[in-house]
């Protein structure tokens, strides 16, 4: 039998989870989705993704691939899978995937969503971040352009080590209002670790008035993060798409114009 | 210093309680509740509730209730639970209540609700029964005025044993279409063992023209369980409202009629 590549996009709800990444004794997405294909394939499957996600944070769009022999179609993968995996996990789709795909080290971009509430319905409590007061939406969009662009965004995460660049470009930051909130849309090649929610973090800080939006060219200068150390609670977070493919990165850069650039 | 009878409204989401009631090594409402209460108190809590709800129902009105040293201001001990309570639980409204208050024998009536949705969202999975094709609401409907009333509604329950009358009087059934399915509302006097989550599932089949209308007139009449085996998903349902005031009731069953009626 002709082995193959299969890729799967996945969409879970990351609050009965330790994250994305395999533990020991933690329920994980990858140990989960591990445990029914090494069932299906009477082998142990192990799984490559396009990054990991910590734990609380959801996605509706993971991208995961692995090699195996060709035994099962996509679609009755796809429908095997949504059988057999625990409801907190969907399989939105299967496709087979060139030999050589990764969804990690093929990936041009990634889109990020960080919902924001203004209410605190308890219903709602592990996918938003909820404020008790308004922010000035406006002041954080001032902040956009100063942020978007090809910089080191070193002081934007809480990484310890220099395990390569800090360097990356966010192209696009995106406000969706909302009735009772709104949603931050983060678009770029490339996302440090907890870089999305220090930058929620931050934009907040702003919306609330304790940072000047032209604070934020200081911080890109200096290596300081006195005013970026706040990071954004989990459960607003979802890895929304990843991108493979440049016209639909180029489709999503024309889609996400904010009206005030 | 003086007693009170201290009087909760909570709202909690199910998904992650093995039911309201307190049970030994489960994670419970009333022991999270209870524990936090404890603590305030600094002496062992224990509460009454209006009722209990099963693993992995909601709960969007539960009535609970307790006495002791009226240390804490209503409004104090509101907050203060808030700031405590695990974030699944939320109190929404805390007061003093007669002395002889009694959340379960003191209610006249109460409201339940069941959510139904079309979508299989992998967010809405643990909050609605997700059905993948659709019903016939006006076959559902006609059998609203069929199973309303005072009636026995032995065959409604999963009850064993004997224990007290398995009559009631169900005031109204209301269908609330949403735009991707719809909720049904039991509004009753009481309601026996799973009887809300069985007269569900009894009337989908109605919707899926498995069974008449009509045929629940012969189910009333006879002993026999056949029609009235299956029992809804916990996670569609919702204790919405406990009523201890007949204006209130009134209001309500106003406010709740079906226009084919």
């Amino acid at each position: 039998m002709a082995s193959a590549t299969y890729c799967l996009k996945l969409t879970y709800d990351g609050r009965n989870f330790s994250g994305y990444q395999v533990q020991p004794m933690k329920r994980t997405v990858q140990g989960e989705v591990e445990e029914i294909l090494s069932l299906l394939f009477k082998k142990k499957i192990i799984l490559q993704a396009s990054g990991r996600t910590d734990a609380g944070v959801h996605a509706r769009g993971q991208i995961i691939a692995f090699h195996e022999e060709a035994i099962l179609p996509p679609e009755k993968l796809c429908y095997a899978l949504n059988r057999l995996l625990p409801r907190d996990i969907k399989v939105l789709d299967c496709q087979y995937e060139a030999k050589d795909f990764h969804p990690r080290f093929d990936a041009i971009a990634k889109m990020y969503r960080y919902r924001i509430s203004y209410s605190d319905a308890l219903f709602e409590r592990p996918y938003t971040l909820s404020l008790s007061k308004p922010v000035n939406l406006e002041k954080m969009k001032e902040a956009f352009p100063l942020l978007e662009g090809e910089r080191d965004f070193y002081n934007f995460s809480n990484r310890r080590r220099q395990e390569g660049s800090t360097c990356r470009h966010l192209y696009r930051i995106y406000l969706e209002e909302k009735e009772k909130g709104f949603d931050l849309l983060f678009l770029g090649n490339g996302f440090l670790y907890k870089m999305v929610r220090i930058l929620v973090a931050y934009l907040l800080e702003i919306g609330y008035g304790k940072i000047e939006p032209e604070a934020t060219l200081s911080i890109f200068q200096e290596r300081d993060r006195k005013y970026t150390r706040k990071v954004a609670a989990p459960q607003g977070l979802y890895l929304e798409k990843v991108y493979y493919n440049p016209v639909e990165l180029q489709e999503d850069l024309m889609r996400f114009v904010n009206p005030s650039h």
